[in-house]
């Protein structure tokens, strides 16, 4: 054994001990939403503490940290998946160790200061509030950015976290392109279109206990593999557990609203499909290489289930059927696969707020959100002035008169991510929505009768086309576009989303 | 603050952080029995042996060495239970520290090894496949005690690692009087006694849905905090969880036999009264004083609810409308209190199985159990004479003739202790019983109307005086008799748990 693939070897096993307990600290989590008694979250809270110090003395330990330079300054003798382990796990210790102790502490006191913030100045319609924490996470997204890499942009820096290899400038290009397309498309839906019947889906009392059973065999159904994950409820429907083959899925189901309960399961098991799929070869396992390429990919998959498989035609004839057996008395026999199609795709005006809208408005909410954050760590838009742009830009983008329907509770204070300092993280979304779109075209072209497999609830074909082209890939390529291109032969192209779009928006609502 | 006062914040710190992971430990050994899926035991292995690697780095960790051996050598200024602290993380650290690696590494690996002998064996009714293996860990049993101490006889320091403080020489005099009355209380049942009717509760279909619902009805009003706990299904009954204020009861339930889910729920609910109720001072938390004094004080507990107080005749009176409620069909209205009190309390013969056997029988199985492996360690018996030896035991304390029934199978292999090295536990369970009979006798002199209290249903009084003179007392005193005269005015007398034996069954068998 050479030197090279003796330390390789040593590194490998320090990074396995590291991923089985991060996979541990999945658990605490998955068990503190679904399963821990009321009266032990200090307990709980002190598990997590010692647990995470734990980690993160292996994560930033000097050793680790010479071995990867050693790896990193030579590796000849290793293999192509080899090398992208030891940069993968090179470029998390620079990220581990970068950032001071007093930083770390200021930001960890942060995070929880910016929640008690944010719910205040929520609570009382009230950005003044709210704005000195937004201010000093720009200040330290500023800092922490030029201690990981003085040589990048401060904003690269950031998405990097969450979109590996990503850069403000090809976001620029991207959304750029999504808005011009968007913006008018939202505008014709508003003014000229005719919306479909909704009232199917919406506004009676659909047994929750049934939809969680409905939504279990869809799951089932999917491809959800029962044998390496579960299926539970909790207040907040995420997707965890402790690794590829322990991915555990929550729901949550409301009475008056199947359709959320609906998308929302089959939204978690297309992360957790791709969760299950991302552990193919052995000697990848519990190694970077292995893990989900970004947050965006993920939502690629979270979305590709959701919305180019459920809100489409052909789901509505799989799905029709299983609803008039769950809900007889509400879904009559009489009910049309196309009526059903029509209820589960309204474009909702006001679009208000991000989490509560529709595949159309979605991605102009994320647009304005990137917009503000990198003019916000640019320099370029100062603190004091977000609310006004966030305003503006609402009326302009979405059509949304954010000051008569309620003010900055329900505009610039609606969502909890800058008070946790996540700046960065917006994009992936709407990056995952377009990732979905060019994915599922990909996947139309090589399997022909995906439409028909979809109407008859075949859903293997797919299932496994996106297992074997994308899911078992891990992160093996540099960044989301290289993984396109890999998969569908060309980089993210907001066009598809939007044809798919203007498509599918032109026929519903008539326009 | 002095230097003692600061070492020991700096131990009490790291113990508590090792206090923590344990408790991580025992979430992931709740969730495999509960929660895991089946496809992912592999990845729990790797988690729990990182974790376990984790935490044996801490316990054996240098700088706590020190640390202790600078408080245990000079603690004036500590006060009393923080002297109780040093000297129970100094015993744990020298055992942590005591074995070399090799034989920690064999101890491991022979765990694993002598639990499929052990399947082997059984399965074959051949011992021979069995002797090496116990012949080993009556090797390593030896080494091991003389490293971790020499001072002591063995069996004394494998007794020590179950029953804290406790002798070969006091269980002799213990065991010694049990054997006494117990033996012939026995064969007088066998021979003379007049059977209970058992069948109200056994040979009919009782729903284990039911009964789940019942059992956990009981476990509340007998005082389990399901904000401090969860109730949940599984395989092997047990108790578990994170710590006192997460502690996790599981239960099983057979449908022909409605005693045993419902005596196996009550005993679950008596280990997890102590976990719960060991938690009331905030500065033992965490620490080792607040921990459970021994396996067999925890023992105690769990047999004064289910023998005490479940197979008692008041407490027939507060099950009996509850079972008629959850059985009308099963439980006829004409059922008295005394038949219900008869069919709780049979005893079984022949007695061949330790853990199928009654109150009145299961003593003299561990008795059995203890002078074979004590005499082992000490060499006076060896491996190959111990079918033969255990044999003529069980016909003379049991009146059970192992040959007939099934031989070595049914005999010397029906434990899966020894297969795993567990030399010095199975007294624990006898000394609990004892401690039950004698704890609730105390009980009985403080609060005068304690069976009007269990008929009508009250387990609050019991429980509040378990949590006030025993729960709380944690770790504090050196050995189960400094605990019992506490607790009692005198040290564990087997004499209480004979008479109460004796008045019990001489009324119920017409003696």
């Amino acid at each position: 054994m050479s030197t090279v693939t003796y330390s390789y070897s040593l590194l490998a096993n320090r990074l396995r001990d590291i991923d089985a307990l991060e996979g541990i600290s999945g658990l605490l989590g998955w068990d503190e939403m679904v399963m821990l008694p009321t009266g032990s979250s200090d307990s709980r809270g002190k598990q997590k503490e010692a647990l995470a110090g734990v980690i993160y003395d292996k994560k930033t330990d000097p050793v680790l940290g010479e071995l990867l330079k050693e790896l990193h300054e030579s590796c000849a003798g290793l293999n192509e998946v080899e090398q992208v382990n030891v940069e993968l796990a090179y470029k998390n210790y620079i990220r581990a160790t970068a950032l001071p102790k007093d930083l770390s502490q200021r930001i960890a006191a942060l995070e929880t200061e910016g929640y008690h913030a944010w719910i205040a100045a929520r609570g009382a319609s009230d950005y003044s509030k709210f704005a000195p924490v937004l201010q000093e996470w720009v200040d330290i997204s500023r800092r922490k950015a030029a201690l990981i890499d003085p040589s990048q942009e401060t904003y690269n820096v950031l998405l990097d976290e969450f979109e590996k290899g990503m850069t403000a400038t090809r976001i620029d290009e991207i959304f750029g392109q999504l808005r011009v397309g968007l913006v008018p498309l939202i505008a014709n839906i508003k003014s000229k279109g005719t919306a479909p019947d909704g009232s199917l889906l919406r506004g009676k009392e659909f047994d929750t206990k049934a939809q969680a059973a409905l939504c279990e065999v869809i799951a089932l159904d999917l491809g959800f593999d029962i044998t390496k994950g579960r299926l539970d409820v909790s207040v907040h429907p995420f997707t965890g557990g402790t690794g590829p083959t322990d991915v555990r899925m929550t729901t949550r189901f409301k009475a008056m609203d199947v359709t959320e309960g609906l998308t929302g399961a089959i939204h978690e098991t297309g992360h957790s499909l791709y969760e299950q799929g991302r552990n193919v070869y052995p000697d990848w396992e519990g190694l970077p290489v292995s893990k989900a390429l970004s947050m965006g990919v993920h939502e690629s998959q979270s979305l590709l289930w959701e919305r180019m498989v459920a809100l489409s035609k052909p789901f509505s004839h799989y799905l029709l059927p299983k609803l008039q057996t769950s809900f007889p008395d509400l879904v009559p026999t009489s009910t049309t696969p196309e009526a059903l199609y029509g209820a589960m795709n309204l474009v909702l005006f006001p679009s208000l707020i991000r989490v509560e809208s529709d595949e159309v408005t979605y991605g102009m909410h994320v647009v304005l959100r990137y917009e503000i954050e990198r003019g916000l760590v640019e320099g370029k838009i100062k603190v004091e002035d977000v609310p006004a742009i966030w305003n503006a830009k609402m009326k302009e983008y979405l059509q949304t008169d954010v000051e008569a329907l309620g003010g900055d509770a329900k505009g610039v204070l609606q969502d909890v991510h800058w008070s946790a300092g996540a700046i960065g993280y917006f994009p992936t979304y709407t990056l995952g929505a377009m990732m979905a779109a060019q994915i599922f075209q990909a996947a139309e072209a090589a399997l022909p009768n995906l439409s028909e497999s979809i109407a008859k609830g075949e859903f293997a074909p797919l299932k496994t086309w996106l297992n074997e082209n994308l899911h078992c890939k891990g992160s093996f390529y540099r960044n989301a576009d290289e993984l396109m291109t890999a998969v569908t032969g060309r980089v993210l192209d907001p066009n598809i989303y939007l044809s798919y779009l203007n498509n599918k928006y032109t026929d519903l609502y008539k326009l």
